[in-house]
C-alpha cells in the first residue's frame, strides 16, 4: 500500500505565481479585449544577447554533424563554463576553483534541492518575506510543523523579519539555527546587504557551525559601491556559505535555463569536515541530475565574456532604467517605495496598510496592471506589493501612466 | 549546528559511470596513444536529426527578437509539446490528456525525483540488476538500511532478481511492497516485458495499492510484435503506474536534455484518491523545477512528428544495426548473449562466471574496449557485462574486430 509524502499536505497554498496567473485569467475572461500589463512575475522580456544566440546556434551546428556531436556532458557542467565562472568571480576579487562550481538548469532547482544535503532535523531560518521556494522545499522535506493560518507562518521555521525598521535586512537570529537562507539583492524587497551586514551572518554561522544558503541571482543589478556581489567577498564565507546564481536575470535565460551553485571545498558543518559537502553535492547532482542542456551551456560561456558580457550588461541597464521609471512614478502618486536601485524589484507599501492581495486586485481592476502581492512572500510582506521592472519600456511607461491616472492614494 | 543527511553515507560507492571513467582514465594514462573504444555508457554518438536542429535554430531566432522572445514557460512544459505527446501515444492506442504529461530535463531527473511524492516508510521493490538511479535516490531519501557488503544489497529493498531462468523479467514479489520500479526494454539486460508480464505487475499493484514506476526510455527500440511500448497499453495501468520517458535515446537528446513523466489522473494509492498524485507532482515540479529549456522543447516537438520523427526513427535503426553486429560478434567468439533485439543493450555473460569488473579490465586491457560491468547494476549482474550499441558504426566494427582478435573465451 503506497502512501504519500504527507508533508505536501502542509503546503499552505498554490505556488504564488500560478495563483497570480489564475486570478489574472479570471479577470481577463470577464474583461474581454482589455490589455493587461504585467509587472508581476520577474520574467525577462528583451531579446537574448546576439553573441549568446550565435554561440548557441554554433553549438547546434556542431550537434548536427556526427564529427562534432556530443552526448552526455559532465553532470557538474562543462569545464569551459566552470572555468569562465572562475574568471567571472575574479572580477570581484573572489578566487574559487572550477571544481567548486556546479552548473544546473537554474537557480530555482538548486535553491529547492540544496536542502537535500542536510538532516531533516535541522532548524531553518528564513527571511520574511522570502522567495517561496526556500520555504516550500523545506516544508516538503519535513523540516516544519503545520502552517499556522492565523500567523501565516509555518511552525518550526525561524523567521527573520525584513521590515522598514531594519531596512529589510535582518540581523542574525538570537537563537541557534542550522540553515540560513539569505538573498541579496533581495527578492522580493529589492534591499541589498552591506559587507558589514553579511559579515554579521558569516560570523554567526562560523560561531554556530551553521550553513548559509546565499542566493545572489540578482547580483548583476548592484549599481552602488560597497555591496558585495558574492558572499565570498566576506572573509570566512567559504567555510560556511553555499552560493547560488543564475543566467536568468543577467542574460535573459529565464526560458533557456542555466544556473550554478558554489559549494566551496572549505565548507564544513558539525559532522562534515571540509570537502565532504562539496563531494556530497557532487554525488547528489550525479545521481539526481544529468547536466544542464549543452546548448544553454554554450550560451552561458558566451554571456560571461567579451561581447556577450557587454550585451548582457546592457540588458541589466535596460531593466534598471525601467526600475527607475517605476520607482519615481510610484513615488509621484504618493506611495512609499523601496528597492529598485540595486535591484530590478520595487517594494511598494500599500496605501493605508491595505492587504496586498486587495491592492493586487485594485491595481488589476482599475489600472489593468499585474503586480505581485507581498503577502505571497510571507506575512511581513502583507502590506507591500512587488513591482517588477521586467517588461518592454513602452509597457512599463503605459502601466505607470495608467496607475497615475486611475489610482488615488 | 548544521548536520548532514546521513543517508548519503549509506551510498555504497561512486556512481557507476564516473567509476568507469576513472578506471579508463587511469588505464589511458599508462597507455599513452592507445585508442580506447567506448561501448560502455549509453551515450548517443550520431548527429541530431536535421529537422530538430532547424526547429531549435528557429527558436533561437525567435529569442533573438524582442517581439517573439519568451521567458519562463510553464513548469509543466509547453502545451504544444504536451499535445504532441498525446498524439504520439495515440499511435500505440493509448489515450492520455495533455495535463497528465510533465515535461522535464530528462528521464534521469524524474526517475530520481519521483520518489519524493511518497512516504519515506514505503517499501521499494527494485529489479536486480537495475539502473543505479532508482536505488541511489531511495537510499538518499532514507527508504533503506545500510549496504550489506557481503550480499552487495541494501537492507530494506525488496530485490526482484532478473536472471537467465526468468528471461530477465521477474514476477511480482511474493510479499507486499509499496513502490515497484520496472524498466522495459530493460537497462541493463536488454530484456523486454510481454503484455502478460506487465499485466501481472499491474494486477499485483491494483490488488496491493502499490505504485509502479515504469521507465520506458528505450521504448522506441522495440522491433518485435507483442511488447507494449507503454505500460498504459495494459488495462488498469492508469490506476497504478507512473511512466517516465525521454528524447535522449530516440532523438539523440542525451546532451540537449528533455524527457517527460506521465502521472495519470486516475492514479491512486492508499491515502491518495485519483487526481491527488497528479496534482502533487504538478506542485512538486512547480516548486523544485522551472521547466525544461525552451530550445530543447522546440526540438522535442519537431522530433515527434513529420521529418523529425522519421529522422529520429532512422537514428534508432542505426543503433539497432550496431546492436546486431555486437550481438552476432560476441556470439561468434562463444559468449552467451541476451538483449540487443528490442534494445540498444547487449547483456553478455562473462566467461566461466568471471566477475564483471575483472572482465571489464580484461576487455579494456586486451581489446581496448570499454563496456559496463554488470555488477555495477546489482549483484545479479556480477557475471555479465552490458555492451552498448551507442557508437559510430566504424568504431563498433573496430571494437568487435579487436575483441574477436584478442579475446579467447
Amino acid at each position: 500500500m503506497a502512501t504519500i509524502n504527507m508533508n505536501f499536505q502542509k503546503l499552505a497554498s498554490g505556488y504564488l505565481f500560478p495563483e497570480i496567473a489564475r486570478r489574472t485569467k479570471v479577470w481577463q475572461e470577464s474583461h474581454q479585449g482589455a490589455e493587461v500589463l504585467r509587472l508581476g512575475i520577474g520574467n525577462t522580456t528583451e531579446a537574448l544577447p546576439p553573441a549568446v544566440c550565435d554561440a548557441m546556434k554554433e553549438k547546434i551546428e556542431k550537434l548536427s554533424d556526427r564529427a562534432t556531436y556530443s552526448g552526455y556532458g559532465d553532470e557538474q557542467g562543462d569545464t569551459a563554463l566552470r572555468e569562465a565562472l572562475v574568471r567571472y568571480y575574479q572580477r570581484y576579487g573572489v578566487e574559487l576553483k572550477s571544481t567548486e562550481f556546479f552548473i544546473s538548469d537554474g537557480a530555482k532547482s538548486d535553491a529547492a534541492n540544496i536542502q537535500d544535503l542536510f538532516s531533516s532535523e535541522n532548524v531553518v531560518a528564513i527571511q520574511d518575506p522570502a522567495y517561496p521556494v526556500y520555504v516550500d522545499s523545506n516544508v516538503v522535506a519535513g523540516r516544519t510543523g503545520l502552517f499556522n493560518k492565523e500567523m501565516g507562518l509555518y511552525d518550526g521555521f525561524v523567521y527573520l523579519s525584513s521590515n522598514e525598521e531594519n531596512g529589510f535586512i535582518p540581523s542574525p537570529p538570537e537563537q541557534k539555527v542550522d540553515l540560513i537562507y539569505l538573498c541579496s539583492p533581495n527578492n522580493p524587497t529589492g534591499a541589498v546587504a552591506t559587507h558589514a551586514q553579511l559579515k554579521a551572518f558569516v560570523d554567526y554561522a562560523i560561531k554556530h557551525k551553521s550553513i548559509i544558503i546565499f542566493d545572489s541571482a540578482y547580483s548583476e543589478y548592484i549599481t552602488e559601491e560597497g555591496y558585495p556581489r558574492s558572499i565570498y567577498e566576506v572573509e570566512g564565507a567559504k567555510r560556511c556559505a553555499i552560493e547560488i546564481n543564475s543566467f536568468s536575470k543577467f542574460s535573459g535565460f529565464t526560458g533557456v535555463r542555466l544556473g550554478w551553485t558554489i559549494v566551496p571545498e572549505e565548507l564544513e558543518c558539525e559532522d562534515a569536515p571540509s570537502g565532504l559537502l562539496n563531494s556530497m553535492w557532487n554525488r547528489r547532482q550525479s545521481t539526481f541530475f544529468n547536466g544542464a542542456s549543452n546548448i544553454a551551456q554554450s550560451g552561458g560561456i558566451a554571456a560571461l565574456e567579451g561581447d556577450g558580457y557587454d550585451q548582457s550588461r546592457a540588458l541589466v541597464e535596460y531593466y534598471l532604467e525601467n526600475a527607475r521609471i517605476i520607482r519615481e512614478g510610484l513615488e509621484k502618486i504618493g506611495l512609499t517605495v523601496y528597492g529598485g536601485v540595486n535591484s530590478p524589484y520595487i517594494w511598494a507599501k500599500t496605501p493605508n496598510g491595505m492587504d496586498s492581495w486587495e491592492f493586487f486586485d485594485i491595481l488589476l481592476d482599475k489600472c489593468h496592471v499585474v503586480v505581485t502581492p507581498g503577502g505571497g512572500f510571507g506575512p511581513a510582506g502583507a502590506s507591500f506589493v512587488r513591482v517588477s521592472s521586467y517588461g518592454h519600456r513602452e509597457n512599463v511607461m503605459k502601466a505607470m501612466a495608467q496607475i497615475e491616472e486611475n489610482l488615488q492614494v
